[in-house]
C-alpha cells in the first residue's frame, strides 16, 4: 500500500510566514511525491469559535488563496471543506462510544490546549472531543502519513487507538493506522520573538503583506538588545533577523559569514535587517501577486474547493459506510 | 404555527407491555392529530453498546414491526432511521461547540443513567455527549412536542437552551423551542414486581409473546405475598395483577368491584390472574398476529422505514443547512 497524506489548517486567518516554513513548504514538496488532501477545517475551527459567525467562513478563503498562491497544486493535492463532509460528522460520533471522557481529558496536547485557551469552567463538548473529529477526519481519507510537529504526536497515537479498536472489533483490517511526518523545521518565532505569531497582535508577516508592511515588520524585528554600537559584539542565538535569515536567504554560507561578523562586531542591525527585507520581498512579492490575482477571482477559488470536496466526498462516505456495515445499520 | 412531534425509542430491544402502555398507544392516537416523526435511534442505542456489533441493528426491524402491529401508520407517521440521516451528526457537531462540558456533567438525566449503567471511569464520550445529539434530533425534525416521562424533562431544557442560544446567536428564529408532552400513565412494573422491565430478565411479557408464554408470565405475577388463602384479606396497593388490570382491562368498573372483592377476602390469586390472562391474551393475539405476518415479509418493513427516512432526510438536511448557513459556511 503506497502512503497517502492528510493535511491541513483551522481557517481563522489568513496564514504567514510561520505556515510558509512549517508546512506550505513542505505541502509543495510532498504533492510531488504522495496523494495529497488539506482540509480546510472550518469545523474544528469553531470548535472554539462557536459563537463568532462569521471569523471562520471569511477566512476559508483566504487560506485557499494563500494555498494556491505558495503553490500547492489542485491537480495534484486534493484541497476539501470539512463542514461539506457529512461523512467526517458521522464518523465522529461512532468513534465517540469508543472513547472514553477520562482518556479525552488525559489528551496532553487537548490539555495543553485548554490551558493555554483559558476557557474556565466553560469548555465546549465540542472542543474536548475534537482528538475524535481528527481521529474521524485522518481515518476517512484513509491517510497514512500525517506532517505534525511533535506537539501534536498525541493526537495521532488517539487516532491510532481508535483505529485498532474498530479493527479489533470488526476482526478484520477497516481503517489504517497513520504515522507522524515530523517536520525538521523549529518553529519560526514571532517579529516581536516574545508571543506566538498572530495577526491581531501585528507581530507576524502574512503572505499577503505588501512591502511597505514586510519593511516595516523587519524594521521592528527584535534582535540583541545589547548590541548598542555597530562596533559591539553582538549575539545572534535568539536574535530574529538571524532566525529568519537561517529559514529563507537562499545562501547558507553567506548567513553564516554574516553571523560571525556580527559576533566579532561590526556589523550593525540595520545591514542584517536590510538584507532580510531584500530576501523577503523577494520571495513573497510573488506570492502575494499572484493572492491579489487569485482573491479577484473568487469564483474560480470556490470551484476548486468545490472540485476538491466533491472527490472528498466520494472517499470519505466510503469509509463511513464501512462502519456502519460493521454496525450491520446498511440495511 | 401547528406543533409537530418527535419521538422514538433506542433499538436494544422488541417492545413489550410497558412500552404499550407507556407510548405506543399514545403515538397512535398523536398520529390522528399531529404530523408525528418516530425515529429509531440506532446512532443513540449505540452510545451505550459501541463494542456490541450485533445488538442495535438487529432490533432495528424488531421494533420497526412492533409499531406497524400496534397500529402505527407509516401513511400518518414519519419512521426513520437515526443513522442514515447524516444531517443529525452534523447537527450535534455544530451544537457540541455551544454546550459545555460542565454543563453536560450537571444533566441530572444524563447523571442518573451514568450512575446506573456503572461505566466505572469509561465513560464513552458519545454517551455524555448524546443529549446535544438529542437536540440535534428535535431541532432537526422542528418538533415542538416530545413525549416525555418527567425523568427527561433536563434533556429537553437543555435542548431548549442550545435553541435559544442559536437563534440569539442567528438574531432570527432559526429553531423551535419544544415542549415536554407528559405522559399521565405511570411506569409499569415489570412481571416480578422488583426489577425495570427488561426481556433478559424474563419479567416482562412482550408484544410478540405467544400464548403459554402470556399465561406463565401471568402466571408468575408478584400479588400480595401475605394473601395465603382465598379467604383472606389481600393487598391490591403493589400487587401487579391489579396494577395491569388497572392497565389493561377495558371495563374500570368491574376492576374496581374485583379489587374490594379481594380486599375484603374470597378471592383468590387464581381467579384474578385468569382475569388478567384472558384480557392480556386478547390485547397480545391481534399484535402478535400482525406482528408475524410482517416479520415475514422484511422487505415490505425495509420500504416503510426507507421511505420515512427518506421524507426524513428532506426536512433535516434543511435545519443542518440553515445552521451552516447561519456560519455563512454554504459557499
Amino acid at each position: 500500500m503506497s502512503d497517502s497524506i492528510l493535511t491541513g489548517d483551522r481557517p481563522t486567518g489568513a496564514l504567514h510566514l510561520g505556515h510558509y516554513v512549517g508546512s506550505l513548504q513542505q505541502r509543495v514538496a510532498l504533492q510531488k511525491k504522495f496523494p495529497q488532501t488539506i482540509l480546510i477545517a472550518d469545523m474544528q475551527a469553531l470548535t472554539d469559535n462557536g459563537t463568532d459567525l462569521k471569523k471562520v467562513s471569511q477566512n476559508i478563503i483566504e487560506v485557499l488563496a494563500d494555498y494556491l498562491a505558495v503553490g500547492i497544486d489542485p491537480t495534484k493535492t486534493t484541497i476539501c471543506q470539512q463542514s461539506a463532509l457529512p461523512a467526517l460528522a458521522e464518523l465522529t460520533m461512532f468513534y465517540a462510544n469508543l472513547v472514553s471522557v477520562a482518556r479525552l481529558e488525559r489528551n496532553p496536547t487537548v490539555k495543553n490546549e485548554i490551558a493555554s485557551k483559558q476557557f474556565g469552567d466553560s469548555i465546549p463538548a465540542g472542543f474536548l472531543t475534537y482528538p475524535i473529529s481528527q481521529a474521524a477526519d485522518i481515518t476517512a481519507f484513509r491517510a497514512t502519513l500525517v506532517p505534525v510537529g511533535d506537539d501534536q504526536l498525541p493526537m495521532l497515537e488517539q487516532t491510532n487507538e481508535i483505529v485498532r479498536k474498530v479493527n479489533r472489533l470488526a476482526d478484520k483490517h477497516i481503517l489504517n493506522e497513520c504515522k507522524p511526518l515530523l517536520s525538521n523545521v523549529s518553529r519560526l518565532p514571532s517579529v516581536d520573538g516574545k508571543n506566538k505569531m498572530s495577526k491581531s497582535l501585528g507581530n507576524t508577516i502574512m503572505l499577503s503583506s505588501d512591502e511597505a508592511e514586510i519593511r516595516q515588520s523587519v524594521k521592528s524585528m527584535y534582535t540583541d538588545p545589547n548590541h548598542l554600537r555597530v562596533s559591539d559584539p553582538g549575539q545572534v542565538e535568539g536574535n530574529v533577523v538571524f532566525t529568519y535569515l537561517d529559514a529563507f536567504h537562499p545562501d547558507s554560507h553567506y548567513v553564516t559569514q554574516l553571523k560571525s561578523e556580527y559576533r566579532a562586531g561590526g556589523l550593525g542591525d540595520t545591514k542584517i535587517k536590510n538584507i532580510l527585507e531584500e530576501c523577503l520581498q523577494e520571495l513573497i512579492r510573488p506570492i502575494r501577486e499572484r493572492r491579489q490575482v487569485l482573491m479577484s477571482d473568487t469564483s474560480y477559488l470556490l470551484g476548486v474547493l468545490k472540485a476538491g470536496t466533491q472527490k472528498a466526498q466520494h472517499v470519505t462516505s466510503g469509509v463511513a459506510q464501512e462502519i456502519k456495515a460493521m454496525y450491520g445499520l446498511v440495511l
